[in-house]
């Protein structure tokens, strides 16, 4: 979880049952950076620093701590608690500064750049250096999903539009907090240069030098280790030529990208694509909301539509795309917002599939009144490509139920109902138009929780991946 | 899961990502009977095999496979696939001779007897050899949770309604297939005589013994152990005296108890009561449906107003309670009524809490448009005792959001919005009429599921149990 | 661990550090019978019964307790301890009368019957009526491993000398507790006719069915169900004709097989082979004794040519054929035999490679003076087939060390010396004459433990196996 | 292990069963920094980089690599792998330029400071940079068991003799690679001032604050941390007054406490005593040797005596003091120095007991003619304070064996016959004379190696600890 967020206990967890829980523990252990379970309740205290200080110094992550069901309601007298100070502020490391000055150098002599910003820089809180590394270097950057919002997505710098070609003819790439894993396709041939250069930036020594050799590597806090490079740039000024033939090439595919995302946003046949939607939704989102996004299309594409102009302001499924985790990041992001950023909305977009994963938190959701918007964009349950000949015939499955195929899901399901259930807005819309108001009304009640289920053209699929997700061929 | 059911692959499960996925299956592992990942595509007839003959043989139980995701759309020729048949019927053991003898004699000579009749004996589908029994000997019988419907509830011997004081008074107690756990309150003082003779027949060696020491142990197949005892009663006919003074005891206490439940039943007040609302769905529910339950009071007290007539045709959360089963063992029901038992109805209650672990699978019962009707008996969340003065605030809550308390869920949640949202039938119902007549409708439209939303009084509670469950003081 | 042999507490064990301990902890719990851990010192003998019960009742088997450290040397007052009476020998349980009819009359029926009896039989303490079953109506029998000296090895219906003969050709097989796994290859073809019939006697009804389809299952007690044949050929008598084609067949290949042994035996060239060293110790062997063994050829050869006379008294690395376990059967053996046996003497055959699994143990044998004799067969570490022309040199090999390979261990090493620095005897011997000497010796010397380190023919193989071992090739 | 250290495949280890592997793949994974089972050939070049890499990258520790069997002697084309380069040096981070400051600023105002050495500065080879901050600034410095060797024993300023002292009134610590666990006593009062300021340096994030608040945090390289700690002290030149009341304070008790050590020492009565023993040890010990140490008293008094004069040239059990590791440490300090150090020796000192863990590693050791003495301190096997009343009674324990304590191993046991065995060098020694003797002869002959067995007095015990090791009270 990101630092900054913080879970609330929920009812329904003091109930998981003798067995199933000790499944959990098990398997909470095993991925945890630091796992216990007090043997006192006067031990809690130290434990619990233990586990919020290791979950925030290094490379930040999840904490297991189990508490004994028989401590939850024990009563203790006060006077007994030793109280722990909370940790300070996680300890800043820099990089070498021989090795600093050779990434500059290999920078400065880089005849195609790009900087890729990954989530990493935000939990570094890079935000500031590196958008001036950015603008006084002139140079391309690449957010990854959860670095989106380092730099804003509309800065003028930004490629996300010529992604694909940005990556594959790149003569030097610096990975800031971005890990080569299959979001990045594992840095390997075809997808980049067999002698691209990587200047790699990250908090954690371990992740340096995964799947490539990298030309030079900076362990460090992000933060700071920006601050370093900036030191010998501005030592020695320099800045990569706006009118290089690099920028030149990537202009040019960002401006046609655009506009066939364009086109597909402005088609007006019905139901409505994935890019009608999203260029409706982005044109009502506000600059300062909190972006939560889960499913397969629909994280996708939409991320490639819906801009981030703050840091640690998107959150989505993750390396593994694991399902189910989108309510939850949602109520957390909001009970930030509440607390931290009084006004700021979150606006979590979901596929119909992912949704049901923990649809029942819209109760949760209710009963604390978050400030939160559910897009629900529903293709109807139809996963994987099926032709256009056949899933007409599937929406009409329930007349002749033997045929409902087993990766399929209820058509014309009204999920805004489960919002009205507990009291929020909800919407059903067909159209462009009832988008945009049902929209627009959302974001006016601030008193009150909404779900719009957006209904869409369930062949509406991008087209295949050329590389398989996930796994490198040879491991 | 109780044999005789299946489950059936659910579209979103191909979904879990990796990391939760690898958790899953640590987990799952631990616990199963057999557990297995295929290497090759061949080598899956011949697990499978081997899952559901572990699953069904001995002592039934879960098995965990774990196919490869790379195995799921593989394509393979049909002609490389050997079939494996499937494994015979579960092969049956007896109980030694002279211990059945034993037996005998014990019972023959019980001033105070009681037949205790548990899950075991529903899986091993001793319905009619237990009847006998019964009925041939003249014996007061109760059962477990899921015993229940071996010997029909109604029957003249079941003691159901004088529980406690079966329990604690009865100086023979023979268990069929009934574990000493917390449910059984470990077969130990004060709920038990402190030389109560215990008389164990059950499938599993390492049950026996466990918490009391047996007078006697009987090994083996419950069914076949059970006509092995009616021979020795055939051999030297015997029945317990039907105008003892233990029959007199018990008859006395039951009728006391049912008075008392009738009462309650009656009460016009508006919130309805547990016991109000369990009057009404009995009178109409039919003979022959399925009853699943889960929650704290809604199961308990539903499971003592609720009667069964057929083996193998209740299904509740189980020893340790774990929360979120219950809609997934309806599907399952469900399915195996439609297949063998067509006509039979699920009917499924749920505590609001409950029902909130899994509520989304209602999509997969209107995707299957299986014949099942949801009771969600609504307290309006609030778990564990509150008193009269504190509750109303506490409905309000929403006004004062600071006050919600961590253990409340959502009060006026329209869970029947649930249902409507994907084609179903809802039922908001606050009076006994309309409880009466949405549940006549729900049981009429034999063409969709329903959900029934019955509101009641909050602070609804039963008495406070004496015992704590789960856990023996010294272990 | 076979029922009736217990451990003793190690003064080692107590020293393993925290972590390696978690491990084993973690690890344990995962192939137990049952594992607990004691919440308080008072929960001690509850958990201890449970877990001896557990560990007998059923299918035997290891059961794990963790005592926490600081338990051991806590002092209680004694009479806060709850003394638990020891669990009631483990409950018996029979086939079903119709089940034991077929296999009488599937067996009666057989033209090529075989008997296999497995260590099962053994831990079912059948050795009696099996006997008597094999005596009455003339049938051949096969001892598995552990299931040697369940009826003797020298009884003159056992066919262990024409095993592969009696396997391949029989029409009809009784499993005596013998499980289908790679020791009897799974019970498929090539190894096995397609159509043999399986009668399986088995006391785990999950194991009935592994591998092959059996005709008949017989699940309970072994003795029981072997008790309930015997009452079938007592009604209607009947044998085997010993002058079948199949006995016939089977006695001329065990001719033949003993022939070329016993030629093997006598060759007198040095270094000894496996074959002469087994003979001449088995020449002194007394009847009683226990063998325990483990190695590779060691193992498997001492196994045919080394005899059980007794039930109980054979024990060996198992079904994985884990290494390291040896000594530490032995210790347990002569425990037992000290405490119930007194006179009787445990002879562990060890392979040198296996005796440095554990080796140090013989402190632990000459610090209790057990009555254990130790043979190395050591053919100088020389794992896996090696030709004759290079084991010269690598006997050499610390002239040049860069040629030792990374399978072999030191040639000519003083294993006896291991045994003498502990006080007890020790031999190195190379003749047969030597060894038939040290054995006399070391039988003769009841007042300590010998070690007698045999040095064999490096090359001394066994030939190669047709079928790997462990696996079948579709799991 | 310690990052330069390898190890080398062991003919026995391919054996471990399959069940018993199982086991130790599940725990190894537990508790790795990575672990990786690779699904063909080809992939194992990959997941060996990353194994190394990530072994030695980041704080060092151990990875798991699990090897399927059927890989093992399998053969591949030689042109199908795709080698990997080996990963390149660590790469280094430094600490923040303000937290520097502020160190340095903590320690010029310290009035009684303390540098404690622990391992992580020998891993980070930052011999150079500490020893030079010793000595310019004129502090007192003390090593943790493995930093021993960091800045020789036998530097001036090293207050090892005044441990406890030092480590009590100091009132700023500065901690290189040095956690605050037991061995430390986690850094509490009593043993420590309660408002004694730790400065901690750490190439581990999640170590900062463990158990304390410390005063500073310099997160980084050790070695790259200490020379801007340099810098500074070159800056602003200081120097720590060696004239002041704790340099004086500390050296009293240094010579107070070495007095008392040469007086146990220079004992003339047999058995010997450990001081006795270590004393002779350390005459002839090679300057450049590596002492490698398990045992209670043994390793604990051992390393109070031995003296290390470079780094990473002392193992021991750590911090959990894990028994058995103590051989294998010795075999790899051994094939390393034979690579890299040809000429230096490898000096095991061992408990009898912990020599027992692993003594069958002798063999190995004799099989690769490794450079190893073995010194077993003989207290025959007594442990835990037994009073001189019972010891001697214990000593003939096997005349009444009933007698025998759990506790205790067999007195008088030649544990250098286990050398002899194998082809080394073994000696029985009971005096002064004979050490001296059997350890020049052990150091000329370079040839083999050698085991010396010296027995001790079995009542030979430090006095009891102040605090129990291991746990905090409070967690």
């Amino acid at each position: 979880m990101p630092c900054g967020f913080w879970p609330r206990s929920h009812p329904r967890l003091g109930w998981y049952g003798k067995c199933k829980h000790e499944l959990l523990v098990e398997a909470c252990r095993l991925y945890s950076k630091f796992s216990a379970r007090p043997s006192s309740i006067e031990a809690i205290p130290t434990i619990i620093e233990k586990a919020v200080r290791s979950s925030i110094y290094g490379r930040p992550g999840a904490c297991y701590v189990d508490i004994p069901a028989d401590f939850v309601n024990l009563e203790v007298n006060a006077n007994s608690i030793k109280y722990v100070e909370c940790c300070m502020p996680p300890p800043v490391s820099m990089a070498e500064t021989s090795a600093v000055r050779m990434a500059a150098s290999v920078i400065r002599n880089a005849k195609q750049p790009l900087l890729v910003i990954g989530k990493g820089a935000a939990y570094a809180r890079a935000e500031e250096s590196i958008r001036k590394l950015v603008e006084q270097c002139k140079l391309p950057f690449l957010p990854t999903p959860m670095g989106k919002g380092v730099v804003p997505d509309n800065h003028p710098n930004c490629v996300r539009a010529a992604r694909s070609r940005a990556l594959q003819f790149a003569d030097v790439i610096v990975l800031f907090g971005a890990r080569l894993n299959w979001i990045l396709h594992f840095g390997l041939p075809p997808r980049y240069q067999p002698d691209v250069k990587f200047i790699q930036v990250d908090i954690c020594a371990e992740e340096l030098g995964n799947n490539v050799r990298p030309a030079v590597t900076l362990l460090g806090d992000i933060n700071a280790v920006t601050k370093q490079l900036l030191e010998q740039f501005d030592k020695t000024p320099w800045q990569y030529p706006p009118e290089s033939t690099w920028w030149k090439t990537l202009r040019e595919k960002m401006k046609s990208n655009e506009a066939a995302s364009k086109e597909l946003a402005s088609k007006i046949s019905l139901p409505m694509n994935y890019y009608t939607v999203f260029y409706h939704v982005q044109e009502q989102l506000p600059r300062d909301c909190f972006v939560v996004s889960e499913g397969a299309n629909t994280m996708d594409i939409g991320r490639t539509v819906l801009q981030n102009y703050l840091p640690r302001h998107r959150l989505d499924a993750g390396t593994f795309g694991t399902m189910g985790v989108g309510l939850g990041f949602a109520i957390a992001a909001a009970l930030v917002a509440k607390d931290r950023h009084p006004g700021q909305r979150v606006i979590c977009v979901e596929g119909d599939s992912a949704f049901g994963f923990s649809g029942m938190e819209v109760e949760t959701i209710c009963r604390y009144n978050l400030p939160i918007i559910l897009l629900v964009v529903n293709n109807n349950g139809i996963y994987q490509g099926v032709d256009a000949s056949s899933w007409k015939e599937m929406l009409n499955f329930r007349e002749a139920a033997a045929m409902a195929p087993p990766f399929c899901l209820l058509p014309n399901s009204h999920y805004e109902q489960v919002m009205t259930a507990f009291g929020g807005n909800g919407y059903f819309v067909q159209t462009p138009e009832e988008l945009r108001k049902s929209l627009r009304q959302s974001l006016a009640d601030t008193a009150k929780p909404s779900l719009i289920n957006i209904m869409i053209e369930p062949q509406a699929m991008r087209k295949a991946q050329d590389f398989h997700w996930l796994t490198r061929s040879n491991m």
